[in-house]
C-alpha cells in the first residue's frame, strides 16, 4: 500500500482522541497529513505525532477540505454535527459516538468480525459500543462453529468510556477517600472511588439503561442475526481504563471446552490468558495498552447443557475505541 | 427472653470478630460474659464491648468451660482443631470457616432462609460462604412462589472476604500506584488497587474456583435442592467491605417484575432500591455497616420467558459473615 492518507480527528484531545493518534503511530498508518480538530478551548495547542508538533485547530464545517478519513470522536451531537460536512468534503467518516450506529444505510464495524461490511458505506462508518467491541472479538469464532443462541453478560466497566474527565475523577476521588477529605462527585453522579454503581444512562421501560439496549442492538446487526437472545448487565467499577465482562453463552451445538480453545487460540485479535494452576486469567491491568482482547476462565457452563463460560478483558481505549476506529480506516 | 448466655468469639481480632463484637453490641444480644479469643501475639490487647475493656486470651482447648455458644470466625484449620473441643465443653459452635459447611451433621443456615435447619445441629452450626448469603436472602422468598430452576451469578467481591489484611492492603496499594511507588502485593496474589481478578481460590478440574463450588453446594444444601442448577463466575473488584452480584434466574412459572417486587418488598432482610427514574441502585458503599442485602435492577431477562435478573449488594462482614453468625445465635 504506497497511497497514503490525509486524515483528520475530530475530539482529538479526549481520552480516545489521544489514543487514535497513539495508535495510528503506532501502527504506522500510511499518513500523508494528520489534522487534529477540537473544540475552541484546545486551538493553538499542540500534540506530537510521529516527531512532530501538531497545532489543535478548531472542529468546523470547513475542517475537511482535503481529508479522507475522519475519525470522530467528539461525543455523539458533535458527530450529528459535523460528521455530514466532513461527508460532503468526500471524507470517509468513522464515528466513534453512538449517533449513526443503528442507521440502516451505516454499517457498524469490528474488522474482526464483519469486515465485509464496510463496503456498504455511503460515507459513514460506526464504531461499535466498547463493551459491545471486546464481547464480539470473543464471541465471532465461536459464533462461526455454533450460532449462539442466548448470551447473559455482566460488565465491569472501567473510567475512561466515560472519558478523560471521569478517569482523573476516579484518581483524585481515590485520594480524597484515602485522606478522609471531601470528595468531588462531578464526571459520575455517584462516588466511584472504592464504589461500583449500575451503567449511568438512562433506564427504558424494560428496566435495561441504553449502555445495555446498546450491547443487544449493536450485537444483532454486526452478528446480522435479530433472533440472538442477549441479557447484559453492566457495571462502572473502579478501574482506569479496561473493561471486564463475564459471559455465558449458549450455543444451537454444544462446544467443549476444548474445541472453545482450539478455535479462540486461532482467533484474529484474541489472546487466551487461562492459567488455571497459577490462578492467572484476564485482568484490567495486564490489557491497558494492549491491542488484544484477552479471555480466560474457559469452562462449561454447569448450570446448562449447552453453555459455555468465560471471562474477558479489553481496553476499553484500544479495542473498545480509537484501534477499532484505525483498523477499520485500515480496510479503507 | 430473659436467659443470658455465656460467649466466647475465637479470631476475635479478625476483620469478621470485629464485627461480631459489635453485632451482640447492637443487637443487645443477652450476654452474661463475652470472652474474646485470638492467637498468641493478641493476649493482652483489649477490645471493647458494652463500656468494658476486655481482655483477649490465647484461643486454646480449655477456653469454652462454661462458653453457651461460641463463635468462630478464625479460619478453617482452627475451626477444625478447637471447635470439637468447644462442642466438648458443652458449647453450641457457630462456624464462619468452611470447614464444615458440607458435612451431613452439621445445620447450614440462612436465618431468613432456613431457620428450621438449627433444631438438627450436634453442637456445630455453619455460617455459610459470604457470596451465598447475600445471594439467597433475596432468591429464596422468589424460589417460594415458583421454584427457580437456574442461576447464573457473576460477582464483584470486597477486599474484606480475604480479611482486614487485605483490607489495609487495598488502601495501601491504592496509595502506592496514585504515587507511582512500589506496590505492595502480599495478602492478594495479584494487584487488587484499580484492577480485578478472578477470585484466588483452587480453580477444580471443571474449571470452576472453590469459591464458585462452594455458592454451587452451599445453595443447594440450603434450599434442599440438589437439582438447582448454577453457574458462578466470582470476581475481587477494589472494593473495601460490600459484596455486589450480578444475577438471572429462571424458574418454573414466569414470575413478573411486579410480582417479584411485591414480594421482595416484604421480605426479611431485603431492601428494595431500584429508583430508574434517578438511576439509583444497589451501591457497595450504601450497604457498608447495613443488616439488609439491597436489590434493585429487578426487571424481565429479556433473553429467556422463564426468567428475571437483578443486581444485589451486601455487607459482607455483616449479612455476609458477624450478623449471620448473630442470627443464628438468637435462632437458638
Amino acid at each position: 500500500m504506497s497511497k497514503k492518507f490525509n486524515i483528520a480527528i475530530a475530539g482529538a484531545t479526549g481520552a480516545v482522541g489521544i489514543e487514535m493518534i497513539k495508535t495510528l503511530e503506532h501502527r504506522q498508518f500510511p499518513t500523508k497529513n494528520l489534522k487534529l480538530l477540537a473544540s475552541k478551548r484546545s486551538i493553538g495547542k499542540t500534540l506530537a505525532y510521529d516527531g512532530q508538533d501538531i497545532v489543535i485547530e478548531e472542529l468546523d464545517h470547513d475542517s475537511f477540505n482535503d481529508i479522507d478519513i475522519a475519525l470522530f470522536s467528539a461525543g455523539g451531537s458533535r458527530s450529528k454535527e459535523f460528521a455530514p460536512s466532513a461527508v460532503k468534503s468526500g471524507a470517509v467518516v468513522i464515528d466513534n459516538s453512538s449517533a449513526f450506529r443503528m442507521d440502516h444505510d451505516v454499517p457498524l464495524v469490528v474488522p474482526e468480525v464483519n469486515p465485509e461490511a464496510v463496503k456498504r458505506h455511503q460515507g459513514i462508518i460506526a464504531n461499535p459500543n466498547c463493551t459491545t467491541i471486546i464481547l464480539l472479538v470473543v464471541l465471532k469464532p465461536l459464533y462461526d462453529i455454533s450460532r449462539i443462541t442466548r448470551i447473559i453478560v455482566s460488565t465491569y466497566q472501567s473510567a475512561s468510556g466515560a472519558g478523560a474527565k471521569a478517569m482523573e475523577e476516579l484518581s483524585m476521588q481515590t485520594s480524597q477517600v484515602l485522606e478522609n477529605s471531601e470528595l468531588t462527585i462531578d464526571a459520575f453522579p455517584h462516588q466511584i472511588a472504592f464504589n461500583l454503581f449500575s451503567h449511568n444512562s438512562t433506564i427504558f421501560d424494560n428496566g435495561y439503561c441504553e449502555e445495555e439496549q446498546k450491547m443487544i442492538n449493536e450485537s444483532r446487526k454486526i452478528l446480522n442475526d435479530q433472533s440472538l437472545q442477549i441479557c447484559p448487565t453492566t457495571i462502572r467499577v473502579p478501574i482506569l481504563r479496561a473493561h471486564a465482562e463475564s459471559v455465558v453463552i449458549e450455543q444451537e451445538r454444544k462446544v467443549s471446552v476444548e474445541e472453545a480453545n482450539k478455535i479462540l487460540s486461532a482467533a484474529p485479535g484474541v489472546k487466551i490468558v487461562d492459567d488455571r494452576s497459577n490462578n492467572y486469567f484476564p485482568m484490567p491491568i495486564d490489557v491497558n495498552g494492549q491491542d488484544f482482547v484477552a479471555v480466560g476462565r474457559i469452562r462449561d457452563d454447569v448450570s446448562s447443557d449447552k453453555g459455555l463460560s468465560f471471562f474477558i478483558c479489553g481496553d476499553q481505549l484500544l479495542k473498545g475505541a480509537a484501534l477499532n476506529a484505525v483498523q477499520i480506516a485500515e480496510l479503507l
